[in-house]
């Protein structure tokens, strides 16, 4: 459950993978910042996607899934903020047909290769006509803007940009996203989009997206909130020629590694700018008896308001730690836990150390806090991550007026 | 699971159930305020417990939940705050035994008589000297300073007290507890106890008690977290020599109401006063498919960070009441929820209603706040008691340094 470092793909400066356009503009639903945009393929492309667990599924998000499951293909995705189109009702979903009818006449393809994604307040109808007048401006460029125009409380917008080779074709994986809140993966919601030129199978796209956004996505918590919009879409357009990718293949590894990548990045990118936030937190948990309990006690650390305040004042309060260790139902020693904070042993055999508590404090002046935690019960692992709890967290979202 | 209310019980002021007598003394494990104290009957007590389902329970939880479980009985109580006595390995375990073995003494009682409990900070060893020079210091008085010995973050101690008529003979509840964080039943702990003087046999006691636990404590949340330490003990003397408890008799659920509401009580006086809290916030969710459904409902709403948030900002953001119950996996109908918030409808049929938002911001000023869920989806419902996140719940669990 490491994220893998590999040599076979690296990090580039922003750009789109062939073929991609987008655009991101302001249409009046946010005050001033761009709140309406748009991402498309010139050719349909394989798609994939992972969706919220919460049961009041918003109106665009089982859109886009009944898109998606219907061929794992897409071509274009109508995406803004400010409004969720969340718990909407018929005419709710009516609005997001009328969207993709939009999209799709505005693209000339079929409706059922296109997408819409929106975030935002919960329970409100889209203003259509600002929807309808702003579809002309939006026009085709390489630009960031719509990675912009998905943001809500967001500080600043989340992408990654990777390259490898496969099979001698430079692929390009590009993705961004939003958080800030609602997010154990709020406002209404975590946004991601992968777009590539690789040229893969939907369904094999499908199930390395599955795979990897367990261990990335999901293992990220701001505030326990799993929101009604949440939606990872990631989008092959095939346009790098490379043989179409297939399980058991070095580029299957590759392109799987550098997907795990981007998928890594932008979920630790939206955890750093939680709602409030003014730390990362990252939990790595060895020895676990399965990687399900790996991951679960990582991500009940990180999710801990306690541990969180606690990191926000800079305490290394290993106490809370190892509470919230056994308060999951994870099968572990109660007497063989290890735990360090940036590097430094404050338990053994589940026992206080005798630490430096001003060398250790010291180091919680980081933006970056590594929690580490060895239990000595097995040969699996799991990782999470997550932020400090603050007072601008409970100020941001005590004054979000409904 | 309603709180019933039941005009064959009283409130009375504070005193003691006849036979049980008490103190509450400082001695120097917090800074000024009492640290130490105990409890005790003139004769052995027909005990019940219920106890922390955190891994890494307390020495002091593990030890008196041995005693209970040997033969439901029990006569006094040794109790401590600042210091948990959890996470210290053998060193604690033998520290427990010996407070055990001191207050046994003490009282010239067999040791199996004697519980203990501590609340407070996690992984540090009790100063086994100030115990052991506090111990002569406690005289048995009928005060309520043992109320007080048990605080660590609470702003005030809490109590109930009921009497009841069985048979003709008047009989006594006296309950206390402590919060006020690491409460999903934090510092390191909730501690409750009940005090009567019925006459009730161990086995029966411990039935009705974890019964009424699961609807009472079991059903608050302060942060999420459960300490190491949490424990409800009872404690029947029988010195009011009614005719011993049997189930279906009416003097059994005079009792058993009489029992509900005391610790439905302590269970609100704990909400009430969770770590930086300035509203009581209750849930009532009807109409739920079970009851397991409609607590599991209740308690993810005064649970969801964005929730109580919003309600300390006075914000009536059902956006975020619908999707926490979304989130769970309670059995629901999505098109057939209402809910309100202080009594004024908010959602009718999962749709947005039409309502004063002025108005529902007025009542928001309260420091109770009643959300009420009708989930039109069976006949089943459920209960639970929360507070807002406020910035000083951020300051205080920020500050408690390590």
């Amino acid at each position: 459950m490491q994220v893998l470092t590999n040599t076979k793909f690296e990090t580039v400066a922003f750009q789109w993978p062939n073929g991609f356009y987008s655009d991101g503009i302001h249409i009046g639903l946010r005050r001033h910042k761009k709140d309406f945009g748009w991402l498309f393929s010139k050719v349909p492309a394989s798609a994939a996607g992972t969706y919220t667990t919460n049961q009041f599924q918003a109106a665009p998000t089982k859109l886009t899934k009944q898109m998606i499951d219907h061929n794992h293909q897409l071509q274009g995705l109508l995406l803004n903020s400010a409004i969720a189109n969340s718990c909407t009702g018929a005419q709710g979903w009516q609005n997001a047909l009328q969207e993709q009818t939009w999209l799709a006449n505005k693209l000339a393809v079929a409706p059922d290769l296109i997408g819409v994604a929106s975030t935002g307040l919960i329970g409100a109808q889209l203003p259509m006509d600002k929807i309808q007048n702003g579809l002309p401006q939006l026009t085709p460029t390489k630009s960031d803007a719509v990675t912009y125009a998905v943001l809500t409380t967001d500080k600043h917008p989340k992408t990654v940009c990777v390259q490898c080779e496969l099979s001698g074709h430079l692929v390009t994986l590009t993705g961004f996203a939003k958080g800030s809140g609602m997010i154990h993966p709020k406002m209404a919601t975590m946004l991601g989009f992968v777009t590539t030129d690789a040229q893969v199978d939907g369904d094999v796209l499908q199930s390395m997206l599955s795979t990897n956004v367990d261990s990335t996505f999901n293992q990220i918590t701001v505030d326990g909130d799993t929101s009604t919009n949440d939606m990872v879409v990631t989008m092959a357009n095939g346009l790098a020629d490379n043989p179409s990718l297939e399980p058991g293949t070095t580029d299957y590894d590759i392109f799987n590694q550098a997907l795990h990548y981007v998928l890594g990045q932008l979920a630790k990118q939206i955890a750093a700018d939680g709602e409030g936030a003014t730390k990362l937190v990252e939990c790595n948990v060895t020895h676990a008896a399965s990687d399900e309990d790996g991951q679960k006690i990582a991500k009940a650390i990180v999710g801990s308001n306690l541990v969180k305040a606690a990191i926000f004042g800079e305490d290394p309060n290993w106490g809370r730690i190892i509470s919230t260790i056994g308060a999951t139902d994870a099968d572990i020693d109660i007497d063989t836990v290890d735990i360090e904070m940036n590097g430094i042993p404050l338990v053994q055999d589940s026992l206080a150390v005798d630490f430096d508590l001003a060398a250790v404090q010291g180091t919680l002046h980081d933006s970056q806090i590594m929690i580490d935690v060895d239990l000595h019960h097995g040969a699996a692992s799991g990782q999470a991550w997550g932020c400090d709890l603050t007072y601008n967290y409970v100020k941001i979202n005590a004054s979000y007026h409904t």
